[in-house]
Parts: C-alpha cells; sequence; structure tokens
C-alpha cells in the first residue's frame, strides 16, 4: 500500500471518528432537551415543520368542520371585545370568551393598564372569572376563544384550568409586528436558571417545612 | 492503487459527507431553536451543565453577599406564608413576598382553592397586589421572594411585570415530589401548535380589525 492512501484512510478514520462524537453528544443533547415521541421523528418530520413555522408558512388546522360555526361564531365575539377595547382607549387589543356545553360562561379583554394589573391579559381576566361563574378552579369541558395566540403565561394558565380546547385569530407574530413579542419568555423559559435575563437564585433551600407539613397534613385543600 | 484500497476511499468519503450533512442539519436545528449565545457555547459548556441540572447535581447561586441576610429575611417570610397556608388549610404550600427599596411592598399565598381561581398561585396573588399598592403595572426595582421555584405561568408573569429579582427556597424538582409538577407545562410550551396536549386552533386570520385599529389608534394605553 502506498503511504499517501495509508494516510489518507488514517486522516479518514480519525475524521469519521470525531463526527461520530459530536454526531452522538447532539443525538444525546436532543433527547435530553426534547422528550422520546419527538426524538423517534426528529430526523424526518421535524425539522421540516420547524423551518416551515419559522416562516409561518402553515399553522395545521384541527377544526371539527360540523362546529366551525359556532367556533368562529364566539370567536368573532371574542374579536369584538379586543375591538372595543381599543375603540375605548383602555388596554391592549385582545379579547376572549369562555363557553361551556356551546353556552357563554365569560367574557373579558385585556385590563393590565386600567386594572395596574400585569396578569390581566385577556385570557387570564376570562379564566379567573369563568371560574367564578362556575365555582370551581378546574375549567374540563370548556373552550376558550381568544382573539390572539395565548402567551405563555395565559398558556400556563390554560392548562393549569384544565381547559380543553384553544381558539385565537391574531398569531403570535402579528402580535410581535404591533409591538406585543412575547417570543423571550419562550427562550427564558427554556433556559437554566442561571442563563436567564432575570436574575434568579436559591437560597435556603433546606429550610422551609412547608412542603413537609403538605405530605403529612390531613388538612390538604387537594387541586 | 489496488481496487480495495478504492473502494475503502470512496466509502469513507460517502459516509464523512453524510455525517457532514446530519451534523449541518442539527446545527442548523439548534441555532433555530436556541439563540446564537446559546449556539456559540453550546459545545463547550452546555451539554454539561444540562446534564449536572438534569440531575439536580448543581444550582448556580448568583447572591451579593453583603445583602444575603436581608434576603434571607424576606425569603423566610415567604417560606413562613407558604407554611401558615398548609397549617389554616387554605390553598397549596406557597407563599411570596415582594420588595422594592428594602421595603415589603406586598405578601400573599396560594389562593387556587379558596378563591377558586387556578392563577392565584403565590406569585400572581403577590405580584397583583404589589400592583395594586404602587398603582402600577410595572415592578421594575421590585424582588420577589417566593417560597418555591415559579412555574411557567409565575415566571411569565415576572417578565411581565418587569421584577428585577427572584429568590426562592424550594425547587420545582421538590414541587414535583409533592404532587405539584409543571414540568409539562415547560414541554408544551416548547412545542408546536399541533403538537401540544391542548387543541389549539387558528381561525378567521384575517377577520379581526383590532391589531390595525391599535396601530392607527392615538388613544392607546401604552404598556
Amino acid at each position: 500500500m502506498e503511504p499517501i492512501y495509508y494516510l489518507l484512510s488514517v486522516s479518514y478514520t480519525i475524521s469519521m471518528i470525531i463526527l461520530i462524537i459530536l454526531f452522538i453528544i447532539f443525538s444525546i443533547f436532543i433527547a435530553i432537551k426534547t422528550d422520546i415521541k419527538h426524538f423517534v421523528h426528529l430526523y424526518f418530520v421535524r425539522l421540516i415543520i420547524l423551518i416551515m413555522e419559522e416562516h409561518h408558512i402553515f399553522v395545521e388546522q384541527k377544526v371539527d368542520e360540523s362546529k366551525r360555526t359556532e367556533h368562529e361564531k364566539y370567536l368573532r365575539l371574542a374579536i369584538k371585545l379586543a375591538e372595543e377595547n381599543v375603540q375605548r382607549g383602555l388596554g391592549g387589543p385582545f379579547g376572549a370568551v369562555i363557553c361551556k356545553d356551546g353556552q357563554i360562561v365569560a367574557q373579558g379583554a385585556n385590563e393590565v393598564v386600567p386594572k395596574n394589573d400585569p396578569t390581566a391579559h385577556a385570557e387570564m381576566v376570562t379564566i379567573r372569572l369563568a371560574c367564578q361563574e362556575l365555582k370551581t378552579h378546574n375549567l374540563e369541558g370548556c373552550v376558550i376563544y381568544s382573539s390572539c395566540e395565548p402567551c405563555p403565561m395565559c398558556l400556563s394558565a390554560v392548562y393549569w384550568a384544565h381547559i380543553d380546547h384553544v381558539y385565537f385569530s391574531h398569531s403570535k407574530h402579528d402580535a410581535k409586528d404591533i409591538g406585543f413579542d412575547d417570543h423571550f419568555i419562550y427562550e427564558e423559559l427554556a433556559r437554566e436558571l442561571h442563563e436567564r435575563r432575570v436574575g434568579i437564585t436559591q437560597l435556603l433551600k433546606d429550610e422551609s417545612r412547608a412542603f413537609a407539613m403538605w405530605t403529612e397534613s390531613d388538612n390538604k385543600a387537594h387541586y
């Protein structure tokens, strides 16, 4: 064997080993950051979907067509609430409606400025009203219609409230275009504590008895 | 050149090209999913930190040591509020305190069950109280002390309220151990719309005039 080919083979082998190691590290990284389901179809589907979504090429529609008219009716009401909020110079251009069994349970609009409450997004206001109306903290069986795609705070509240479905009109990209950008919160939530924009520090980690007391208590308010 | 070495070289080259393509795809994927800063130090730091955090090996402490006693004092109050909430059989074992310029502005505890409000986590309750107290929706210059690491809803609210720093005692892992698991919300927020557990559908995307009206309005309630 000529030396040049020998050298070539060795350098290829080393390069390949390095690349394989990098590939394995990346795979582990993604396996940790996502879950197994993601991991399995990552190579085939996820990248394409991601790029399409990033460029607003598609948003998948999952609509029960027989009920589309009903959903559109309530979403139009949420939009009307958003428009009225602007007309009246109240909070931001956001409205929401919550329905159960085809009946309106609550409706609301953004009240951040008039109520001095940074948590008073339309969805939050409406979730709280619906819970008062139904006298429960569990909105299972309810649907929320929002004039805009919920921000991370509102979407988290949707999960805590066990709402079944979210219908929205304007996307978060539209919201960004008029100055309501929630993208940075998605990024922040995905980061480790010490990498976040807001300072966040754990102290006295072994001092609280609250969790032990909760575990031992017979008087728990379950939720 | 012997055919076997020729074959070897060709197969190595093809393998390398495939691996390089995969490597580039993964790099693009991660560059999209994270931001540039992450991307730059990903190869050196991030994987190790991630594994350490996943296994609870470390939580970085960023504490101004000269103020540690003060921070611990207010955090102890938040813990006391959490413990009292359990003792009284009210909401979950969570308490929070908000301070500005070393003075307590507001304090609160979890009120999900007594108030029928799934959004009434200790931090949310306290943020809302502090805003009422200070007559603003902007808590810049404020620090929040929470007996437990904020969930995605509360952390988002921290960002919307522009709070400067979060100090907490129990970690989200501790919370999970006693039945308060918010991990699934982090996962859900990182997913595309159609991959989420809750149904989420865009309808009437061009029908709302709310955003255009907001842009044109001279009467905007800025926040």
